[in-house]
This record gives C-alpha cells, sequence and structure tokens, in this order.
C-alpha cells in the first residue's frame, strides 16, 4: 500500500501539522461534501454471521440502480480491487488514457499510455485492453464516447470505463454492456462513503461469472452492505446534493479563476477542479496552504502533468473563503 | 464465488424451507455463539472519508494481541483474500494438510495433498508451499508442529500456518516469524465477526512488505476496523468465552456420544466436532434434521471424507436439546 492517489493523505498532514483531523480544511479529497440520509440503526446489526454469499439484496438494488440485471454485476471489497482483479485477469496489453487514477498503471502489466489532452484520437495497439475514465481525473471532464467506441471496435479493443465521478453528471448514461465493454461504478464520490468499501463492475453475465470466480468469497462487509442499502434508500439526496454542488462549484470556480496564482481552470463534469498555475509551483502552494492549515492536490505524479498541476475539490462557503484569503 | 464452505448456506436453507432466519438452528456455523461487547457507537463514525490507508491504530493493537511489531503484519479483506493474495504471489508447488478449509484448494496452482489423518509425516515435495491449519478443520484437531517443522526446515518449505481456530485453544503459541513462515490470524470464529472482513497475516517484515504491494489500497472498511477495535477492548470476553464454551462442549459431546448413529466423534480443540455416522450417511441425516429446522455440516466434499462425516458446532443448551431428540 503507497501513498493516497485520491487526495493528499490527511492523516499524515494532520500528524506532521499535530492538529486534529478535524481541523484540516481538506481541498484535496474528491468526495462529496453532502451525504445521504441513512435511517438504520448499524449497532444492531448482526455481524456474528457470515454474510449472504450471493449478496443477493444488495445486487438487486444496484441492478435497479444501474437498470441492468444482477447477473450483470460483481461486487469487489472497493474500485481499487476491481481494478486489480480486472487487471490480472488479462494477458492483453493495457492502454491508459492518461492522466487517470493511479491504481491502473500499479496493476497493469505491459502499459501504453494515450495522452487525451492532445492526442485523443490515436489508435490504441489492436486486441488491447483499453481503460477510460468518464468523467475523468484529475480534471473532470465529461467525454462523448461515440467516436473513441468506434475506434476501440475497430481496433477489436476490450474496454474499460471507470465511471466512479459520472454521478455528478446528471443526464449521461452508460453505454450497453457487450462481451468486450466492463463499467466500474463506484458509489465512493458522489455517495460520500469512501470508509465502506464496494466497487462494482457492469458487464456480461459470462465476463461478470469468470471475475467472480477470481474473487474471494465473502468480500464485502456486512456494515458496508447495508450502508449502500441506506444510502440507496435516500431518495432525494440525488437532486438535493446536483444543485447545491452547483452552486458551490460556481463558487469556488470564481475563486480560483480570480487568483493571480492560477493560468487557468480546466472545464469539470465533477466535484473538484484542476488548475494550472502560474508565478508559483504546487509545492510553495502546498507549504503556503499548509500554514492555513489547508490541504490540496499536487498533480505533479500524473502522467503529462507537472508541478504547475493542483487539484481542488468543492468544499463549503466557509472554506472556500479561507482559501480565496490565501490564493490572493 | 461459490457455496459456503464454512458452514450450510444458511440463507438458502432458510428460503427453501420458507422459515425466517432467525428460525434456522444452526449446527454447521462454527462461529463462536459468545461475542464481545462493543461499546461504540457505529452510528457516529464518518464513512465519508478515506481512512488511514496505513491502517496505524488497527495494526498497533492488532500487534499487542499477537505479540509482534505493526510492520510483521499485513490486513486483508478477510481470511479467504489472504490466502488468496498468498497463494496468487507464489509459483512454489503447494502441499495442503489435508482435510483442510476449501478455499486452500481453490486457491492454489500446483497442489498436492497429505492426509494428516493416516500419512502426518510423510515429507512434502522439496522448496514447496505447505499449509496447515491448526486447529484443524472440519475435526478441530490441536497438532504439536515441533516433529512437522523439523520435517518442513529439512524440505527447505515455505510454511503458511492457519490459526483462525487457535483462540478456542488457550495456552498454546504461535511459532516465531522467519522469512520462511506465515501465520493467517482471523477475528471471526472466536470473536464471531464473520460479518467483519478482516483477515490478518504474521510474517518477517520483508514478507509483508512484498504482501502488501499485491494488496488493493483501503482493503479495510472504516466500520470493519472499528468493530475489530472496539472487540479488542472487552478484556473479559477471551476467558469468559472460553469457561462457557468448555461447559457447552461438553454437553455436546454427550449428545453425539449417545447417539445410535454416530460411530466416533473425533477430539476437538476448537467449537465444533467432526463425527462419523453408521447406520445413515449424511444426507439422509441432513434430511431428518432439516425437519426440525436443524442446519448440519454435511462434509463429504472435504479431502479425505466421505458422506458419513458430519461437523456440529456448539450450540446453546436449547439448541442441542432439540439436536438430541433428532439424532435419538
Amino acid at each position: 500500500m503507497t501513498k493516497s492517489s485520491h487526495g493528499g493523505d490527511i492523516y499524515k498532514f494532520s500528524k506532521d501539522l499535530n492538529i486534529d483531523l478535524e481541523k484540516v480544511i481538506d481541498f484535496s479529497s474528491n468526495i462529496n461534501q453532502y451525504r445521504p440520509k441513512i435511517s438504520l440503526d448499524f449497532n444492531s446489526l448482526d455481524i456474528s454471521k457470515y454474510a449472504d454469499i450471493r449478496y443477493v439484496k444488495l445486487k438487486k438494488k444496484l441492478a435497479k440502480r444501474y437498470d441492468v440485471k444482477p447477473n450483470n454485476i460483481a461486487l469487489f471489497n472497493g474500485a481499487s480491487s476491481a481494478i486489480q482483479t480486472i487487471l490480472n485477469s488479462t494477458e492483453m496489453a493495457v492502454t491508459i488514457y492518461a492522466p487517470a487514477y493511479g491504481e491502473y498503471k500499479k496493476c497493469a502489466k505491459k502499459i501504453k499510455l494515450i495522452n487525451r489532452f492532445n492526442n485523443l484520437y490515436k489508435e490504441p495497439e489492436k486486441d488491447s485492453f483499453v481503460i477510460f475514465v468518464n468523467p475523468s481525473t484529475p480534471d473532470g471532464k465529461y467525454y462523448n464516447l461515440e467516436r473513441l467506441f468506434e475506434i476501440w471496435d475497430r481496433q477489436n479493443n476490450t474496454v474499460l470505463i471507470d465511471e466512479s465521478f459520472l454521478d455528478f453528471t446528471p443526464n449521461t448514461t452508460s453505454f450497453v454492456k457487450s462481451n468486450k465493454l466492463y463499467i466500474l461504478k463506484s458509489l465512493t464520490k458522489f455517495y460520500s462513503c469512501a470508509g465502506a468499501r464496494v466497487g462494482i463492475i457492469l458487464s456480461s453475465k459470462k465476463n461478470i461469472r469468470a471475475l467472480e470466480k477470481l474473487t474471494p468469497v465473502w468480500n464485502i462487509s456486512t456494515y458496508d452492505e447495508n450502508h449502500i442499502l441506506g444510502t440507496l434508500r435516500d431518495k432525494k439526496f440525488e437532486k438535493m446534493a446536483i444543485a447545491k454542488l452547483t452552486k458551490d462549484k460556481k463558487r469556488l470556480f470564481k475563486v480560483l479563476k480570480s487568483s493571480k496564482y492560477i493560468k487557468k481552470v480546466y472545464k469539470s463534469s465533477a466535484n473538484f477542479f484542476l488548475v494550472k498555475l502560474e508565478k508559483i509551483d504546487a509545492h510553495k502552494l502546498q507549504k503556503r496552504c499548509e500554514k492555513e492549515k489547508i490541504l490540496i492536490r499536487n498533480c505533479e505524479n500524473f502522467d503529462f502533468l507537472d508541478d504547475k498541476y493542483v487539484r481542488f475539490a468543492v468544499r463549503c462557503k466557509k472554506d472556500v473563503k479561507k482559501l480565496a484569503k490565501t490564493l490572493r
């Protein structure tokens, strides 16, 4: 296990600064700041028993959510575990549309990168496995994939679309399933539950069966299973969160746009903004923010980015005000 | 994911019989019927945040419990995931002392079996990876491993000792760590928490580092992390549970011993008994028990056993009384 690729490491940050976790103003983590209401007493769950080995109830609920059948769903111990299982299972060369989430590179054996910023329509190797994150990290760009799917079809690629941030982009749809397509879903970001470990792959029945053979039994905690079931019961959450986030994003965008240290703010369909700095580099900005207990995400370890790139997640009014001061 | 190898499948059982889960009298599951008291409000945990990627707090607590250092500990999404990771990481031939927990056979590539009932001191292949469960399943026998370790040393074997049931056998100790030894710990059985997914490997610092490189990040749920921390805080539990189980075991032993359908009750250091049947086979006994809503473990799918073998877990007085009636 290595340093968090998702955000800064707030545990280390709070320890280094010798402050409580709660005192950290965390612009680095891309977890939704709003949370669904869960009406469930976790203290009364029976943890003695093994869970239903087939997770029938959870799969049914997710099938409804994603408009597929339960046998189109494989469950994993978080998205990272899903990625590892799927990439371990293939001997194909892997093409990652980069920059992307770091776990992909860690798990893949033979890797090629395509720079989606300036070479999006480059043809991936024939018969290879391609990975595309939509909306992407760390910039949040939402791509219309039609032309890419034409290329992938032509190249006979097997395709994994990581839709971990798609819920932040309403009125978008996943592509239909085929034996050549896997869709990765994660409730972590939008439903604000990084502590509950459930990663989801949608694919054809045949693919799902093959993946499940590679998966350890009882890989979902009973607590987490119930957390997700509870989360999906809050019918008002999606609309509420999107409405609030839309306002919050505008506020943050304005602050970033007006800073003399920021040359460019990338258009984002997710709950964070990638920016390109000027007159300062990411390290120096990190140092300056640290003084205000603000944690930001230095993006220099993303492919095709360097120490001029930083990511800011959407946060509440008060936190953004504090950030604005620091960015002046 | 296949049918439970741990016990019967109570979910299927209750569905087939069309009765509530709670109505099933489950002699098949080897989970401790006593549970530690956890003084913790799970409803107030912050599930939004990613857990500490290093699980420092949990590792410290476990290090104390097992008398090792935190860097001798690797954490997994349950014992099954630990087994899978360790066996996937080796190209060595694998020798399993059988019968044993089914997951071992599922994960290993080149497998040899040693029948520990009648050929315990047979030499495993040189340089191979050996797996020994102590106390063993499905019989609960506790082995003094000294002579075996001499053999394994001579054969240059790498050794995995699965101690998932060792807590039921007080006053026993694990062997010391070396680069050739892995110890698998699980709190699931004794601490009665099959729904919380935490498997533990103890080994040398070097081995642990190598295993962690193969492990997905954030593989422990925040709920489960806290569940285990809470569990280990109940200082009275171990003594209490052992005292009660000792009584319960005597009661169950007597009932099994006196049944005309049972030829032999195996000596057990765990919380279950393996029996050899006579005048009836496991299927027929299952059918008969089913009528009384009693679920038992047919052991015919264990290596070197057949449909004459059944396992009974220790249960409360009332349940054992009901079983006694059925076995008459």
